[in-house]
């Protein structure tokens, strides 16, 4: 996707360097970041310049190419390996993707294994890549479909082709989406998102309401994403959606999700819930964009999971500029001020209308069945030019396993 | 109500000048300001110094009663009520208050005019007191029965009296509320929160959740009241209201109303529609606190009422202290962010449990058959000491009339 008219990946090599985006400046300032050795990646993933779990498992893998460009011996590697994952320790992604990197150095000679981790590492972030793309597809057919009022959208797992014709083509197909699931979150192309980006390459005009999704304010990456793409949206505050949902200006609300239940029920953002309801209120489709690795089958029911609460901070201190353009955190709250701040809901199955996945488009109730169906699938084509072979993809029950282990 | 300690009101009399809380500095600095003409009170009334309807009805009252005191000729007062009226053109309470103003000095000698409009301005601010803790009364009646399970706290008009027994009195009663329908939008003791304050004065526990309220974050305004009454509170985002909702913590909504409608559908802040949604669905009884002239019996449902826009500046400006200390407005949003701000939303009468007026709490479905009951009806004991008489009772129709009236 586009930053500041750039087409890039929030991660990618760059000659000998890996140039990421600076996510800690965003969207205030576009700068990217040229890391160097497995250490600069280090702190960059502890200081979230790199965020967002498919993305620092990414960066966990260019970090060990990296460190194998310097030395390639067994100790330097599995050091390096070591650093990348404490530097975010409840991120599974970085988990897997060392993994995956450790196996795909054994028995290669010392002077291969350079060139054979930077290829790995690329295989991991195109790996990301096609499976967001296949999320944009499936998502991209449901929301034409459940927009055009047919009943084919949900329910039944569809196969990604050509969209159908808009019901209505004189008025963008309008989704709301609550958060950021976009392409920052990712290698490119992002979760929830990525249906509106493939609509959007399609021809078909689509319209984007975004919630600010206080209090980290996500909503202000997802407009930035979409400007970015030249795609039309409108920020809303929280308080807006339901009444924007109301009014009739909603064709479906989309979003992404930390963690999906076996019965269906949705973790995603605190605010999700909320949405749902509204959608549910007024018959809009609520979608959700679920890549199978993101589904926890040995978790029943959302009731199983335990809410997060995160700092005071987040809701007092304001990014903005002043009148002077300068960049500066404000505080907002009374130091006397308690707050709560869960980081996450649980919207029940009842209100989801569909869970879009890599594989197809299930109903929640069709969820349990349909991931179990499909635990061996795998998104990339093995025949495709890159290195991502066999060897990766034996090792993705060990990757699904990881992300139900989350926290 | 208190301001950092000292009881006082939004307006009131200290010797020959009228004091204000200015609230355009709230939450962040607490000060008042001394308005000693009438061209004073017209640019605290334009610039928001003083803000919410019953408070600028009464600081027009104050502001022509300081004219006089200067010059009680007709025109001269004549002239001050019409740019007091001017100052903010649109409040129905401000040509209602100029009108009861003007009543009250027809007939009287010159020389005796300026303390008959300076008694007759506290007689206005002392009826809006009046009504808000009999607002107050009967919600608070109502939190207690509808929270202890009993039927009999909606449906059923009920007379002020003391509380019933909390169920579980090892729990604080939680209340959450949004946006602020305080005692800073009125004299003193506000609407929606007029039965909390008075809960508290009962010895009743009580906490309350307070949504930010974005974009206008009012829900720092609600916080700083508590605050001052030592209320237990706890401040969250609004994304965090449903959940907090369903997490069982919440025995009660209540909130303020802007306009209710004949069928009983509440014209209120943005963002209550979401939380009447949220409290319907895990059986949360919600409560509208409604002066009967803020009900609009000209409008049949919530779909005859337009919603406003306002500006993309209060999305996008926010307020907070800098690093050195100081009080800074920061721009949030890249300029070209669109934005939408609907200032208001419609929660349907289905989704309020009951409505709490100065004359008794009812049901949406019985609210028009009672306010039409209860017109003629006052809030003030009109053998009190106060000078508010006969002469301003038979204006109360032109007052609801008045209110029908507003845009």
């Amino acid at each position: 996707m586009r930053a500041n008219g750039v087409e890039r990946r929030t991660i990618e090599w760059n000659g000998e360097v890996v140039s990421v985006l600076d996510q800690t400046a965003l969207p205030f300032v576009v700068t990217t970041l040229d890391i160097s050795t497995s250490h600069e990646m280090v702190t960059a993933i502890r200081d979230m310049v790199v965020r967002g779990a498919p993305l620092i498992g990414a960066a966990v893998a260019y970090g060990i190419a990296l460190a194998a460009a310097h030395n390639p011996d067994d100790d330097a590697l599995l050091n390096a390996a070591a650093q990348l994952v404490a530097a975010r320790p409840t991120a599974v992604n970085a988990r897997w993707a060392a993994e995956q990197m450790t196996a795909a150095w054994q028995g290669v000679p010392r002077a291969e294994r350079a060139r054979r981790l930077r290829e790995h590492a690329q295989a991991i972030a195109d790996h990301d890549v096609a499976c967001n793309r296949r999320l944009g597809s499936y998502g991209a057919d449901a929301l034409v479909q459940l927009t055009a009022g047919t009943a084919g959208g949900a329910g039944t797992p569809s196969q990604p082709g050509p969209a159908s014709t808009r019901p209505n083509p004189d008025r963008p197909l309008s989704v709301l989406t609550h958060c950021n699931a976009g392409w920052l979150a990712t290698v490119d192309w992002g979760t929830a998102l990525a249906p509106v980006f493939e609509l959007h390459r399609r021809g078909v005009a689509v319209h984007v309401w975004v919630d600010e999704t206080r209090p980290r304010r996500q909503g202000l990456l997802t407009a930035w994403e979409l400007s970015n793409e030249g795609i039309a949206h409108t920020l809303i505050a929280d308080t807006a959606a339901a009444s924007v949902i109301a009014s009739g200006h909603v064709d479906a609300v989309i979003v992404g999700t930390d963690r999906t239940t076996a019965n269906g029920d949705v973790v995603n953002k605190v605010g999700t819930y909320g949405v749902a309801l509204a959608a549910a209120d007024n018959n809009v489709p609520f979608l959700v964009v679920a890549p199978t690795s993101s589904v926890d089958l040995d978790l029943a029911t959302g009731n199983d999971v335990d809410i997060e609460q995160r700092s005071r901070g987040e809701l007092d201190r304001v990014r903005g500029r002043d009148d002077a353009g300068r960049v500066v955190d404000v505080s907002t709250l009374d130091e006397y001020t308690q707050v709560a701040n869960p980081a996450f809901d649980v919207t029940p199955a009842r209100l989801v209308t569909a869970i879009v996945t890599e594989h197809g488009v299930v109903t929640p109730g069709q969820l349990a069945a349909f991931v179990r169906e499909h635990d061996s699938l795998w998104c990339m084509d093995t025949t495709s030019g890159t290195r991502l072979d066999h060897q990766v993809a034996s090792t993705r029950t060990d990757q699904v396993r990881g992300a139900r282990d989350r926290g």
